[in-house]
């Protein structure tokens, strides 16, 4: 019989908050409303292991997660928050030893969209899903969602610098009533994270809806010309700077999701690739609803 | 005269926590035992905004970086971690209404190595500093250094397979002492990062010779072929998880560190790139210096 | 009736050989032997635009790329390669002035492997195609296959020098008979790419099986404790430079695809992301099958 | 004596036309006017190996690397292009069955700009070196410079569409004289690489002046308010499509070039990140000098 080198004692005893693997890939089939669809996802899986054992068995991670996403091919799961809470729990029945366990998931994903001009549009997005699970009777479990949503910012400042210097002209330049002026626009990429309890109304596409409304404008794959003007016009009418971003994406989760509890966590970051630098504008807001309804 | 629109009120009114950019290069002139390097580092710096301010003023950010940097070109910097802190107080100093800073920094690093067998090798690292200024009369900073090494790590759990099958052949296959038996090897990359209060004597350098010295071996860039096996060799018989490389991490630096307060924290990563699964293995401690004391 | 302004004559009067659109993000659905999958792939498509043309119109790249894909959702495309095929075509169709297009799909792709202790296990790996359209009655189209597969490498070299050492002690060691030497061994990353004429039987996954024959081993998501020890004996009875495994697939080409034309082109590129090193050992060998059958 | 596992014959008999090593990481000491510049440099570097032999001594690389750089320490290069080609031709010497060698090398690079409002501004590039030598006596080198530079473009399409929707109007809208009109506008990211014989006077510094020249506008760090407007206005007055780009890059070099032979190949490549769609735009000329004179 194999010595079993993982559950020796290790030489430093120290415990340790997260063993596990990265990158493990997982086409998983998830059930939208009217659709089955295919994510290939990417976990990372940990579990915690205490002061006296040398190493986690690795391969119940995988085990772990392979019946589970297998399964899912029979019978496709709710979404990806929901398949990583059940691999959270999964993982702490297989490691004894473990007190909590922590999955994310990560993948590619695509949904419909309709242009103001009324063209129909598959639009790519990122989704995040976290799951905790906790020791206990039953164990107690936690997690969240995240989207990634790339749009459109066009910048508040150069705006009203601009206006001022065509007013300071002499002859000043009048601006025709409703001609937005010019600004530098970029490509902004805005990702939110909330906890998403398990009998909360909290779903991705949701979040994206929430996301791409607070951004200058959506962006679209096929805009033909009439319609790319129409964009560019609502962008410049809609100036934003990182900060208004984030803090739209607040109010708006706010709103929609009055009943979920003060202790929610939410976490909203947005940066802009600037079109007149080389580095990027960023702003970030990670606080509990309740420090936001204070 | 220009509105100040990043001075106005925001539509809504929710402070943030961080608002700066992200991705400014520069090259920084740092002083070395015995050598001034120049280190293109990458910047990203962060103030937070009250709720009462639509925006940061982002040119700010970059005078602060500009202006310190420009000036380690004329009197080289000790280190990274301390130009990252003069920055962050600099930061305060130009935002009136932020209430903190925080100012990472990141770059490409190389330092002088010998092989057990004499031969001289540069090797390249990944520096990270950290700064953080929190406003007050004076102001409180604090600061971490971090490191990424990439070196290698031997599998004892497939090596202890291996001898029990061996043996339990028939007839035994004994193994000839000092002969070390195979396993799976691969490339680790070990990140560590730890407060450096300014009088302590944490060093970037100390912190690669303890990450390299918990993996199962250091690597090199040039190795002639009795080297090379004797590399192997050495790493063979020093199997090491990934788990124990960062216990081994750990061990160092308590015993390096006597002084440091037990309120420092500390941060190990290890992720080696498996050579028998596409994904990876992972282990992390995140933690007090006082908890790991205790 | 607004300028077609990309139709205008350019200030410079240059013929460009590739104008269009990369990073289009699209689920395709293709029709495996005994099932349907869907590949999220990522688009680069591009036309030439005669010197007397200042742009091209993008959205006409879009409209191509999106009738089609949305097109495989009802009726599922065999391959990858024969959708860029047919997007190649439809460019030409779409662009009067471009006398040829050109078209690249990347996809992740998963493949059931069984283990050679019977485990069935779902590995990752990368899929490209290529398609060329020139313009003629009727246009003549060129289209290729590529795959990413990752495995594993074990170097003869360390080996040899470690059992020369061996028999050099005094006394010699003697290593038993049907004992593995140690050496190091890592991840490898092949990449191929084979020109599949239409009427050809070239396939997705008999590359990979090419591939992944041609390394010291193959690699599997979840390998239980002898299996692991198994896998690791078995590739080190076959240790494998980057060169060995570019050579191998060659052969392997040769051998299974008699009927390709002499002008098919191949190449084969192996990376071994070096366990004794921080950098890789590469080897590449780009060329037609003519030559190589000479 | 150890066996030379390289030298051996190998299973199949195919030349390689590439082996080598990838990302090895080196400091250069580069002699610019006025000033010696340290360029933290990625190698890759290849020989070709005959049907013969199986492996590359792959140590030989290193140690041409190696010896070179150091070297640069004492002594600094004149240049990345010519630090490469000194390396191509070490490697020929070294490896004795190879016919050619190949060299890369990649770094950050920064540059001291001024802004049209004379500010100073040091700018971050992307410097590549390429060299490649042939057996013969003496060997034959060729050498090649690119440059990566990042700046903007703004579209000229939406800017007319949007100029003949004001004036459909009813009534009319009319542009005040001197207004430039809205477009959307984004980072561009074009690269170039020009042969540079050891004779010619093609330098990294012009290659990006011409690329910054060809863009809607350059760049900068650090602008404050007015500044930022007149960028932005500047670029509104100067909008580019990607294929505009890379004609004004080959119309330059040209111009500036007039003693380089007419086979001396150049690439150009353009890619806008549009601020409107989640995809790329790109435009590429690859070709050689003669071509475009003719």
């Amino acid at each position: 019989m194999a010595r079993d080198v993982q559950s020796e004692r290790p030489a430093n005893s120290f415990k340790l908050t997260k063993v596990g693997v990265r990158g493990v890939m997982k086409p998983v089939q998830v059930s939208r409303p009217q659709r089955i669809v295919t994510l290939p996802a990417t976990f990372d899986v940990f579990v915690d292991i205490p002061a006296t054992q040398r190493g986690s068995h690795l391969s119940r991670h995988l085990e772990a997660i392979g019946e589970i996403v297998d399964a899912s091919v029979r019978r496709p799961v709710p979404s990806l928050e929901d398949l990583a809470e059940t691999i959270a729990t999964a993982l702490l029945e297989r490691h004894e030893t473990a007190t909590h366990s922590e999955v994310w998931a990560r993948a590619d994903y695509f949904l419909e969209r309709t242009t103001p001009w009324g063209r129909a549009s598959l639009e790519p997005y990122r989704l995040v899903a976290k799951a905790i699970a906790e020791r206990g009777k039953p164990p107690r479990t936690h997690r969240a969602i995240g989207v990634e949503v790339v749009g459109m910012t066009a910048c508040p400042c150069a705006m009203e610098t601009i206006r001022d210097e065509l007013s300071a002209k002499d002859p000043p330049v009048r601006v025709p009533d409703g001609m937005p002026l010019i600004t530098h626009n970029q490509r902004n990429r805005t990702t939110m994270m909330l906890d998403a309890p398990e009998d909360s109304n909290v779903e991705a596409d949701e979040l994206i809806d929430i996301v791409e409304a607070s951004m200058s404008s959506p962006t679209y794959e096929l805009l033909k010309r009439p319609e790319e003007a129409r964009l560019v016009e609502s962008a410049h009418r809609k100036p934003r700077f990182v900060e208004d971003v984030v803090r739209e994406v607040l109010a708006r989760v706010l709103k929609r999701y009055p009943d979920l509890p003060d202790g929610a966590l939410v976490s909203v970051k947005s940066e802009s690739e600037e079109s007149i630098h080389k580095h990027n504008a960023f702003a970030e807001r990670t606080t509990t609803l309740g420090e936001l309804r204070a």
